[in-house]
Order: C-alpha cells, then sequence, then structure tokens
C-alpha cells in the first residue's frame, strides 16, 4: 500500500492533490448525496465485520506488551464496531452547516452582500491509538463537505487499513470519490512533519491525543492547528452559592470523569464561603479522590495533603484535584487568569451580578454558572458529534463540530456596478 | 525609548505582557468608553500637529534617496493629518462587535448556550513606511476591545513614535492604559522575529505591506496570520453577457487603481463571446493597459503583446493584464483553480444559472456577479474600515474590520446541572 520511493513531502503532496479534488467534489454535494454515501459507509463497515475484526486482532497480537488503558483503546469488538457504524449513521443525520446565509446586507449602490458557509477543504488528522478515529473524524469532515487526510497511530495500522477499506467502498458505492478519506499509507513519522508542513495542501490540522502529540503537532505546524494542548478545568465556589449544589457540582466535575478534558483540576473555595467548604472537601475525600489544598483547605480534614507550587498548573487526569481558598470572584478571576489553560471554568453562585462578573471576565472558550465542567463536550452542547476542543482564540473555539469544520465566503451580488475613482 | 539591555525576546515578552493586561480591562470597557478614548486620541494628534509633522520631517529629510512612490506614502503634511484623524473619529462611530450574542440554543436537561463576541486579545501589527497605519490600525484594534503591538518601518520611525505620543496622551486622558497601543520601540529586525514566535502572548500577527514582508511573516510565524500574499483576481465575462456591461466592469476592474489588491489582473472571456471581446480588449488598450494575449486574444488588436506562462500567475499592480479565452464558465473555474489566490473574482453574465456555477464553485474569500473586483474593500463592503484581507481559510476571510478582531466564548447557564454517568 505504502510506495517506498517516495519521500514524505513527494507522499503529502500527492495526498493533498487527491484530497483537493476529491473537495471540489464534495463542496458541490447536497445534504443527502454525503448523507447517503457516510450512511453506505457505516454499512459497509458492518459488512466487513470480519474482516475488520481480523485487522485489529493483529494490532492487539502486537500490542499485547503494551499498557493495558492502550489496548483498550486500541481494541475492536463486535459492539464496539457497531458503535463505530451507529455514530457514521448519526452523523450523516446531522444538520448539513454548507450552504448556510450566515448574514446579508447591501449597500447604497446597489450591491448585496451574502455571507455563505462553505467546507474548509482539506482537514489533516493526527491521533493515536483509536481506530473509531479513522471513522468518526474522517466522516464528520466528509459530512462539512471537507476531504480528510488521516494519520492514525501505528499500533492501530492494520484495524484503521481495514476500517478505511470499508469506508472507501461504501462512499465509491454512493458516488462520492474515496480519496475523500485517505490515510497516509507509511507509519514513517517523517510523515506527520511533511503534513504539519503542508501549507496549501492541507487547510487545518486537528490532533487527537495526548500531550506530547498536540505539542509537537503545536511546535512544529506551519498549518493553522484546532486543538487543546491541556484542560485546567476550574470550579469555583462562591459564598452565595448553594451548599448542596456547590457540592454536587464539584463532585461531578472532578469525579464523573477523571480522564478527560473536561474535568475539573482545581477547585477555588471563596474564603468566606468557609461554613460550606469542609463538608464539599470531605465528599470528595469521600469519594476516593485524593485532595491537596493550601493551608486554608489542609485544616479542613486531615486527609487533604499540602499542594504545591506546581499542583495548580497540573492537569492529574486522575482521581486527584488541587483545592485553594480565594478571596471571592476576584481572587478566582485572578488564580484562574494565572493558571488556567482557557479551556472551561465554572462558577458556583445564586448571585447573579457575581455570576456576570466570572463569566464576562473568565477568558476562557467556555465558561459555565452552576453547571459542571463536564458538560464540555459537542455532545453535550447538542452538536451532535464532535473532532476535538479548541482552546485558541482563533477560528473555532471550545467543542469543534461540523460548523467549525467550515469557513465562509462573501458573494457579491451587482447589476453592472464599477466603483467610483 | 528603548532598553538597550533587552534581548528581542525579553523585549516582546514584557510588551507582551504589558499589552495583556491593557487587553483585560479594554475587554471589560463599555463601547462609549473605547469611543471616547478613540476621539480623545484623534483630537491629541490634531493638537500635536507641529510636533508630528516635524518628527516626519526628519523622517522625509532620511528618505530623500528613497524612491518617490515610497516617498510619497511616508510623507505627512496637515491635510493627511487631519485626514488620520477624522479617519480615527469614524472608528469610534463604528459598531461594537464585543458583546454580541451570535447565537443562543439549549438542552432538554435544561442547560442554556449563549454563543458571546469577545475580543481577540493582543494583536500584533507589523507595517511598513505608511505612517497612518500606526494610528488606523492601532485603534482599530482598540475599539474591537484588543490591545494592539505596532511594528513599523524603519522610515518612519519618528513619525510612529510622534503619533504613538499623541494617541497615548489621548487614550490616557480618557482613562485607558496607553499600553492598548505599544510600538516596538527598537529598529532592530530581530523584534519581528520575536513578534512572529510570540505565541501566548500575542494572539494574531496581521502584516501590512509589500510581498515580501507577507511572505516572511507567513514563512516564520508561529502565531496565527491574518493576511494576503497576492491578489491574482480575475473577471470572466461570459457569452451571456451585457457587452456594454462586460467592458464597464473590464476597465474599472483594471484600470481605476492599478496598484490595488483588488485589481483584475487576468481577464478571461468566454470563446463563445468572440463577438464582445475585441470591443473589451481595445477598450483596455484605449485606457492605456498593456494587455497579453493568448493566442486568441492576440488576434484581436495588433497592439495585443504575447501572454507567456508566468503572465496567469502575476499579480501586475500596474496597467498590464493578461487575457485569455476559455471555454465557458467551466474553462474560467478551471483557470481560476490554478493561477487564482483565492482573493477575489467575478462573472459577468445575464445567465443566472451560470453565475450561480460560478459563485458556487470557486474557491475565493470574495466572489461576485456583475460587479467590479475593485469593491475587494472593507469600506465599499460597508465595515467602515479595514486592517487588511485575508485569502486564508480559518477565521475570518475576506476584508477584515471590526468583527475580524473578535473571537467567541460560549456561556453555559445551569440551575445546578450535573452530567450523568
Amino acid at each position: 500500500m505504502t510506495d517506498k520511493t517516495e519521500n514524505p513531502e513527494q507522499l503529502v503532496q500527492s495526498l493533498g492533490e487527491k484530497a483537493r479534488r476529491a473537495a471540489t467534489t464534495l463542496a458541490a454535494l447536497s445534504t443527502e448525496e454525503k448523507a447517503k454515501a457516510i450512511r453506505a459507509a457505516a454499512q459497509a463497515m458492518r459488512d466487513d465485520k470480519d474482516a475488520i475484526l481480523a485487522a485489529n486482532a493483529k494490532d492487539m497480537e502486537a500490542a499485547s506488551d503494551l499498557p493495558a488503558a492502550m489496548q483498550d483503546r486500541l481494541k475492536l469488538d463486535a459492539d464496539r464496531l457497531t458503535g463505530i457504524a451507529d455514530a457514521a449513521d448519526s452523523i450523516a443525520a446531522l444538520p448539513d452547516p454548507v450552504g448556510e446565509l450566515i448574514k446579508t446586507w447591501d449597500q447604497p449602490n446597489g450591491l448585496t452582500f451574502e455571507r455563505r458557509r462553505v467546507p474548509l477543504g482539506v482537514v489533516g488528522i493526527i491521533y493515536e491509538s483509536r481506530p473509531n478515529v479513522t471513522a468518526d473524524a474522517g466522516l464528520l469532515c466528509v459530512m462539512a463537505g471537507n476531504a480528510a487526510i488521516l494519520r492514525g497511530g501505528s499500533e492501530a495500522v492494520h484495524s484503521n487499513r481495514a476500517l478505511l477499506a470499508a469506508i472507501g467502498k461504501g462512499l465509491r458505492s454512493a458516488g462520492v470519490p474515496e480519496e475523500a478519506v485517505q490515510l497516509v499509507p507509511t507509519q514513517d513519522r517523517a510523515a506527520v512533519g511533511a503534513m504539519l508542513k503542508a501549507a496549501g495542501l492541507i487547510d487545518i490540522i486537528i490532533p487527537r491525543g495526548g500531550k506530547s502529540l498536540v505539542a509537537r503537532v503545536q511546535e512544529e505546524a506551519r498549518v493553522p492547528v484546532l486543538a487543546h494542548l491541556d484542560g485546567i478545568c476550574h470550579v469555583y465556589v462562591d459564598k452565595d452559592a448553594n451548599p448542596d449544589m456547590a457540592r454536587e457540582i464539584a463532585v461531578n466535575a472532578k469525579m464523573r470523569r477523571t480522564g478527560i478534558c473536561g474535568a475539573m483540576e482545581t477547585l477555588l473555595i471563596d474564603e468566606a464561603a468557609v461554613d460550606m467548604a469542609p463538608g464539599i472537601i470531605r465528599a470528595l475525600l469521600d469519594e476516593g479522590c485524593e485532595v491537596r489544598g493550601d493551608v486554608g483547605v489542609k485544616g479542613m480534614d486531615e486527609r487533604v495533603k499540602p499542594a504545591t507550587a506546581e499542583d495548580w498548573d497540573t492537569e492529574y487526569l486522575e482521581p486527584i484535584v488541587s483545592a485553594k481558598l480565594v478571596s471571592g470572584v476576584d481572587g478566582a478571576i485572578a488564580h484562574i487568569a494565572e493558571h488556567g489553560s482557557h479551556h472551561t471554568d465554572s462558577i458556583v453562585t445564586g448571585n447573579q451580578q457575581t455570576a456576570d462578573t466570572f463569566l464576562g471576565t473568565v477568558d476562557s472558550a467556555i465558561v459555565m454558572h452552576n453547571a459542571s465542567t463536564q458538560f464540555a463536550d459537542g455532545g453535550q452542547f447538542g452538536f451532535g458529534a464532535e473532532i476535538g476542543i479548541a482552546t485558541g482564540r482563533l477560528h473555532a473555539r471550545g467543542p469543534v463540530a461540523l460548523e467549525g469544520l467550515t469557513t465562509y465566503k462573501t458573494v457579491v451580488k451587482g447589476s453592472g456596478q464599477t466603483r467610483p475613482a
């Protein structure tokens, strides 16, 4: 499948040119044509179940020495494959953002202006061992009218090739070029470097994976990147919070799932809320969460461990939380400005004015009032699917789904207008 | 003014930290507070007229050996300074995009979502010899709630410093931190390199100037860049075009101003429109435009020079146009896909279906129907001012004005919701 004679730049060049041609075709397809092709790809994955699971078994065999967590991410079985195919069907059912009239206006000279949503073009996805990304990310790009160039982890190489073969068959059967979703055929790491520098060939790169992958992509990329490096999310409990609500939100934000980027990593408590603070800290400890507190928090329960300076800048992704007393909402805002990662931060308070100060001032992609940070997710936002969460300031901010995979053009309509000198 | 002990990275670090603090203040200001500060800056430039013109005279003296065109860009006089101050007043009168509720939706669990427009943060502007950019770009950033770090050309160093001193005085008098608009105090070119790599300190870089500047910025930048490298704009005259309209649009698109990025560089004529083609070519020649044509066009007038391969990829910015016969709208679309720069392309036709094909398929920031490409300008779009035109696909596409200098955050409002397992 891989052409050994090509160097990485030539390889990405040829993938990029095929992708651009496919993207031009995709941009002209109707919503139903795209949906039909995606449903056909879903069915092809069901039909090729045996081949896909056999390929995955090869990957699992080679992965026998890898950590259990990685093996679990890599593993496919009949249920998981059905889940992947069903997810594809739900992508096909999402509202199509392409063609949307974002705004329209006119000028006294009679020119009318229409800002219309169009596909981004060619999307590069660089990911690790989860084979489901091959279908989820690839087909989400297609639904938004984009071509995708996928570079999966080497552990999943056989699974990804089998999934892609099915997807390509499905797309082709619906009259969509299979180059709409391509897999980089080599595991040579230099191919990733070539993708990151392929400005003009690839319009945007979305890394899906651990911090080291995202960091490398952000450091090396010449192509725009949508990503988040850290999810250091905060919950601030204000003195005017309902104690039960504050406790429930704090426990859920940390403990529902500790490994997701929207999990709370630091709990900030108003020093004027000392009455409710111990109950929240104990609830976290009772749930089996390690609490690393500042002096004020340490005094609340002997199980609290002392926090060190680096705790405030640490994304644990584990049942560990750092906790600190701050002087009101301004203290919380100042702490988040210094230690936050512009991802998701939540305030719990019954005071609307205090909430508005927090929501207006905290400079994060997502700010919440009286809600758990674990809602920081495209599905929970009602986007139906998500390709990632972006914490940068440009283009798309927060959960990135179909709309984040589009851009716009301005259509100017006249009746012969020329510009006066 | 410049601290010789600082290396460029330290310098940009300290400028960036001051800018971030100012941006936090600016983000919280009301529309009227921002407008008042900008009007005060405009008045301060009027009040400091003598100092500014004296500083400009110094620059002009040092520039005596520079090309006349560059001296003209550099030159300030009473009228031009009044124009700069009046432009600042009109920026203060623009509608404020910050705070706009872009969209709102909710979920069955009772969470409500608000996508709100917020400032980008810190904007870096790198420009050449036009001192008016110091006021125009700097104050446009302020109106959108951003802090600006300006790096002007060395030829304009005295003019820029004098303008900035007045602007800072004006802002300060209205209670806005003067660090809202800063000028890089050294002409050391390494400072530009440091700006381009200042990810996290500078949120976006906007280069204003010639192709070599933009190319360097796009090549070196680690910070997102909004820019256009080329403006190779096309006008396609379809067989169903009104001959007079086609001639007037072609002549205006090329000749009204040949030096702007929206000027037509290539004229594409439907080979089925041969009846009207010679009239258009002659009109351009009669206006003093050099026409470089393919075989078909060459036969229309002896004054037509033969086009070479590179003409189709050349932005002349002069009274020169390349012209070619194409096979209908598909031929035009194919030529633009191969040679265009994703800036502005226009079709002249009376056939709505042909127009829709062109407008829908041509992948440019701006596509036009029956209008001159010279309208590709923020002012002509009704934006009131423009900081540049972007031909990339992300964030802002086409003329970039106040809205392009903003981003959004999602505000999630709950009543104690926690996410179910």
